[in-house]
């Protein structure tokens, strides 16, 4: 017989129940704060007509679609963020929904781009969105949910890094930074938390041609707060609108202070978010002490997206994404995850005597029915051979029962942890699991 | 301007919130059920090279397949269930496994086949698997779980048909079909139940050929029973092989008796499964009330899967998958949902006055770090909107405060439902949503 060499593709990988358990967990947490900021799930399909996926997101994102033409001989792509089909979904359903419409969205999306430490070519997203409102009160909302997400996973390292595009926007007008010129300069400052100082000071300086504009920016680089901002801005050409968007930058980030939500926020001049489609407010969130691992959530305010699809859908957007697979990948190297389940089970009952099978399988039974985890020990293997299986796969107990046993309805519990034993009865094995585990 | 039109691939469909809330309920109680049993979650990649995908699949699989070369140009292919992707799995992480191995899998697949009522070119499946165990007990708890599961979703008419594949053998011995006439009369007696009787009649004896034959068919058919079947074999040529099955079907079954989960279980002489991988016990189950959409949850042993990947991987599997967006419209159709829900939130608190945004935020937090969900209203809208927009999204509460209000520390709280409404202390809000929600 030959065999096919069970193998994956490049950039994929599988979940192993260690880490599957650890991603559901996240998923639970990061879907019960979405919730309790009302924001409601929807689900939208892996597969869209290519001419909507590339509809505003350009070159970057064309290369790195899996794209292909579907039996049909349709020319579709898979997913690679749940943005775009968010906006292709606002677009049709525009009038079963109300607005202001909050929607989150956990699912994976696809990239063919090359593989890096933590970065893989299928990856979850975890997105949020508010649909329909231009509020600063909906940037707040978003701002403060990444804050009780992040709190929720006990995570105390995290910097949220705000700006404003329309910030930016003047600053590229005070600079005098030609039009066609803006993306690259705008690259270089997304970059520049991944070189030394010297060296973005020198590129920078070498893009600007000019001391004094370069002293400019790199003033403006050196505003830690908004005050220090407007400072920066008050005396120049620009001040009449970039004043608006720092008054609305601080009346979001004082909600938020309000709210105790404010600690880990902070103004950052560089932060950019790319250039496709953010028109005002964005932001991204660091590990400070895995800076390597980039930015793990993210987003900021869209509000012409959903306006492609047609006149009527031009809603005000804003919202953020986490990058769940990069953040669990940061957090197993700093070793957060103390000990690794293997399996989801905390009893294993073993199985002593093919007699007992229907006993056996009647305690796992009732222990279920109370949410307890149950796993019983299917083949009759030697029960050396059980014990080593339960060690493996750390369960907490293990549930042990001859016919002496049966025969005055108890059984021996073994704590695999603790390692000790107890006879108890039957009846109270629901009661000690419960109170126990 | 031009607008890019926003619509679906054929086949393919947007979740709204309604129908989202739903499939979310339904995942949460199908997980806990399945890890109450010891399963533990997994995850695989949605591609997969195209010949592991067709190994053992064959031609139908094939021809439904998403398929393409990605940028690489690899052969690859969007899986079309969760067992071949179990397989590869099992070939491939065999080391880091301990055996037997309960793993589940919540996770869409894609076929492009023509789209009737309830089925779509995406879809969920639910898989749940045991590896390497041969024991009946295994098939048991797979059974058990079923019924569990079922149970939990308070669906009341359901019927967990069994068979097993080596009677069925024995059948076509008995009977004299030639190897090459099996799959055509095994499709035959899977389709019976979309046929008359008088039709099936008809085209069995059509295909058999021979009057005795065919009653002795009917006969066989005419098994409502586990004795009744051990009956037809008893004084045929095949009788000592088939009583070992018999057997094996009667103690899974007794197991399942005796914990009182064998109501639904009922034995049936015609379910088959395809003919692809299954080896052993096979089942499906349907809604009584509900036929026409078919199987909702079904599967069977398969002891040879795992071992297209290598010799070792040889393990011997049972497992049974939900079909969930079936399931989901077959008891949308019957009412099942009493009401949907189009928005998760069930508090809406109104915009009043700018000045108090802050206030708002801040209501809102308290109870949301109270497990409540809370929405609020973001826009600077005239209040008869905002009622409007709590109407159609069917919030139970919403709570009103203004200057009077604020300056004493009370909210308005006005139910939805009841339209009553009453004043109520701000810190003893959280005590009453706690109490009432």
């Amino acid at each position: 017989m030959s065999y096919i060499k069970p193998k994956l593709l490049k950039g994929f990988r599988d979940l192993l129940p260690e880490e599957a358990i650890i991603q559901k967990e996240f998923f639970k947490v990061i879907s019960e704060v979405f919730e309790s900021f009302g924001f409601s799930p929807i689900d939208t399909p892996a597969l869209e007509y290519y001419d909507i996926l590339t509809g505003k997101g350009g070159g970057e994102n064309e290369k790195l679609m899996y794209r292909f033409n579907d039996n049909g001989g349709r020319d579709v792509g898979m997913r690679y963020d749940l943005t775009v089909p968010l906006a292709r979904f606002i677009g049709l359903n525009q009038n079963e929904l109300n607005f202001p419409f909050r929607r989150y969205h956990i699912a994976p999306v696809w990239r063919a781009e090359n593989t890096q430490k933590g970065r893989y070519r299928e990856f979850y997203q975890c997105d949020c969105d508010i649909v329909g409102s231009d509020s600063y009160l909906a940037d707040s909302e978003i701002l403060m949910l990444m804050d009780s997400v992040l709190n929720r996973m006990d995570i105390k390292d995290y910097e949220i890094r705000i700006n404003d595009r329309n910030i930016l926007e003047d600053l590229f007008k005070l600079l005098e930074i030609k039009e066609d010129k803006i993306i690259s300069f705008a690259t270089l400052m997304d970059k520049k938390d991944k070189m030394s100082e010297s060296v973005f000071k020198e590129k920078s300086l070498e893009f600007l041609k000019d001391n004094e504009k370069h002293k400019q920016f790199l003033d403006f680089l050196s505003c830690d707060s908004l005050d220090s901002l407007d400072e920066f801005f008050k005396d120049t050409k620009v001040y009449e609108n970039t004043s608006i968007y720092i008054r609305r930058l601080k009346d979001t980030f004082s909600i938020c202070k309000e709210n105790g939500k404010g600690n880990n926020i902070s103004y950052c001049p560089f932060i950019i978010r790319g250039l496709d489609y953010y028109t005002g407010i964005v932001f991204e969130t660091v590990l400070k002490d895995s800076l390597s691992y980039g930015a793990v959530f993210s987003g900021g305010r869209y509000d012409k997206l959903a306006g492609m699809f047609s006149k009527n859908a031009d809603y005000s957007c804003v919202g953020a994404s986490i990058g769940i697979s990069r953040l669990i990948s940061a957090l197993k190297e700093r070793g957060f995850f103390e000990k690794d389940k293997v399996c989801v089970a905390d009893i294993l009952i073993m199985n002593m005597d093919k007699r007992y099978h229907g006993k056996y399988i009647n305690i796992a039974n009732v222990l279920r029915d109370n949410c307890l985890k149950v796993e019983v020990y299917l083949n009759d293997d030697k029960l050396k051979k059980q014990f080593k299986f339960a060690s493996k796969n750390g369960y907490s107990f293990s549930i042990i029962a001859g016919e002496d046993e049966l025969a005055n309805d108890i059984v021996k519990v073994k704590s695999l942890k603790a390692f000790e034993e107890n006879e108890m009865k039957i009846d109270d094995l629901v009661g000690f699991f419960k109170n126990t585990l």
